[in-house]
């Protein structure tokens, strides 16, 4: 059913976001470093990219949120990860991890489940697949080729969960959040956001700047899902093709207002 | 003479490129990443950019094209370049090279022939300092200097394509591509391409898609620069500057359907 | 007081670099690259992006200016940046320096006063906090801490000049200019410009290409600055959020003509 709670905090989280302004410290892939700084700072956000091991743990001290991205991942910035979580974690930042094409390569899937094991890590988003490819040997869950209908993906992110001890976001046309107990799902979005590059990396982000002002994973979560969609839907009202839709996007980044937000998060808790 | 079969394949391909959606491996420079990702999406590929020489090898063998290039190149680069194009080789996934800024600096220069020597690569697409710098000692074509004309560029090209036993595209005003027996012309295209960074290495990835869904690769090259060159002419209806124009490029990449390709295309056979 | 001749100066640097379009070579961050290479070409100069210490050397020989950018730093970086500098300077090329983040990290403190320390640097910008982090131990400059006003930032930038023997820009909501003898202020500029990532990075790319057509450092960076601001006014003029504001930004660099830049320019000498 819809969830007019979490509509409401919603407002209130894009509200104190912008009244607290948090560095958000990101270790990321090439491909999305600019748009995904221009997404922060739509939002309200201040972003820093810093990878070097001989800073991050010094630039996340300074931080309300650490984002960890794989997507164009060597095991030099394995490393860096590690340093900037292990200090996050020592200083209780928040940390939100996307498992870029996690399952596609070993690389990726050997790296993005070394950080869940060595870390504690708040919340990982990513699409179905790469999600489900974090489950270890012998998770009760089957894996994402078991994976025929909503509900099923349901069952799986929940065992999952709480075999990780984190929250997990299925994004995808509708969004799934769930720490293993409460479930959400978030209908926000529009079909042009996949023609767009790094849209899965900028919810991740936007879902850090989130984390950063709400102590709640899966509350922060879900909102900032929502606030993200709802970007897509204003930006598809203005554009109708991937290079101005992208750029309408930051400006809805910018312009939705705390009323907007309330009344256009489309959240259902189960 | 006007080439209406080119013209047609034009928009066929365009057409298959769309229905198959192929993975376009990309190994490039951080200056393009996004916006070259942006186009693939836009014109209906899937991009992914990925350099680990742990992964390289994994992921091309999940792609439809390669796309190499050297415009922000180290040498650590070079042997990802290597390893994911020997196996792509093998896999007889097809790897098109962009030899950026070959000609200016011995790394490049030296980088660009070693690929060329060691891989079998179906297209190189470059400006024409760029692929006639690829000329080995002893070429019977006499380097760039000597090129004073239009018809120069084309015995050029033509006896390089051959020696090389590739299929070279020298982009320009006018696109000439040959594989050392077909010459083709592509004369669409608009100046404030030239405005936008990195318009050389989008038509290096567009050529990369259409050759993951055409198996000749001399008329995948002159269809998708047509393309690309089209897409340029479109913007250019909408933007006159050059931020609102490379904007106006990715919607035109979308936005062209089969018959537009097919009447817009201006293909020239000799 | 107003500086008229500054004013019409800024217009015939503007057009001297339409005319010369100068090479300049930017070993610059990630983040930034694309935009600000975008923003080279709009303006009129050419943009090379090339790190590998194997061709720093060779590349510098061709550029008109070097650009240094340590927003995302690794120790291999700034290797590459001391290679290209020490070249640079035996050449003549003028060096522009962005210590991004210098103050929040000892790497990058480090890096930004080494790279000064060894290299003639002619024109250092950055914000307040990043410039006055430069100074050394036993400098008469109090440290950012100290700076409770516009008038605090001149003393303390006055001097600092002076100590490093470089020209100083200090940006924000008016740019402040100084070499240790003249003080020159720019007032152009929109509050959007700080909600657009890398508008810093590019107010320095800027003032690079006015340093490959102007002997005078403080004047070539005044102008440049004045010409960027004014860039952010003509934009603000058509866009009201940041994503439409940024590419705006770029057609405006690209349209502003010699006339506009002499009548929009507002620059005061003390």
């Amino acid at each position: 059913m819809f969830d007019q709670d979490l509509a409401k905090k919603a407002g209130e989280n894009l509200k104190n976001l912008r009244a607290k302004k948090p560095l958000i410290h990101n270790i990321t892939n090439f491909v999305v470093m600019n748009y995904t700084a221009n997404a922060l700072l739509a939002c309200g956000a201040s972003p820093v990219m810093a990878h070097a091991v001989e800073e991050v743990e010094e630039m996340v001290s300074f931080a309300g949120a650490l984002v960890l991205n794989i997507g164009t991942l060597t095991p030099y910035w394995v490393d860096s990860m590690l340093k900037a979580g292990k200090r996050a974690n020592n200083l209780k930042v928040p940390i939100i991890l996307d498992p870029v094409g996690s399952g596609a390569t070993k690389l990726r899937t050997d790296s993005a489940k070394r950080l869940i094991d060595e870390l504690s890590i708040q919340v990982v988003r990513g699409n179905a697949s790469e999600v489900l490819s974090l489950a270890h040997e012998g998770s009760r869950t089957k894996g994402v080729d078991s994976i025929h209908s909503v509900d099923d993906a349901a069952d799986a992110a929940l065992i999952l969960a709480k075999e990780l001890n984190t929250t997990l976001a299925i994004t995808g046309k509708v969004d799934l959040i769930t720490d293993g107990e409460r479930i959400y799902r978030v209908s926000n979005g529009h079909e042009l956001m996949g023609y767009v590059t790094g849209t899965g990396c900028t919810a991740t982000v936007i879902i850090g700047a989130f984390l950063a002002v709400d102590p709640d994973p899966v509350e922060a979560t879900t909102t900032g899902l929502a606030y993200f969609g709802l970007s897509g839907e204003k930006a598809a009202a203005k554009a109708q093709a991937p290079g101005s839709f992208m750029i309408a996007m930051l400006d809805a980044l910018y312009t939705i207002d705390e009323k907007q937000m309330e009344e256009g998060a489309k959240i259902h808790s189960q």
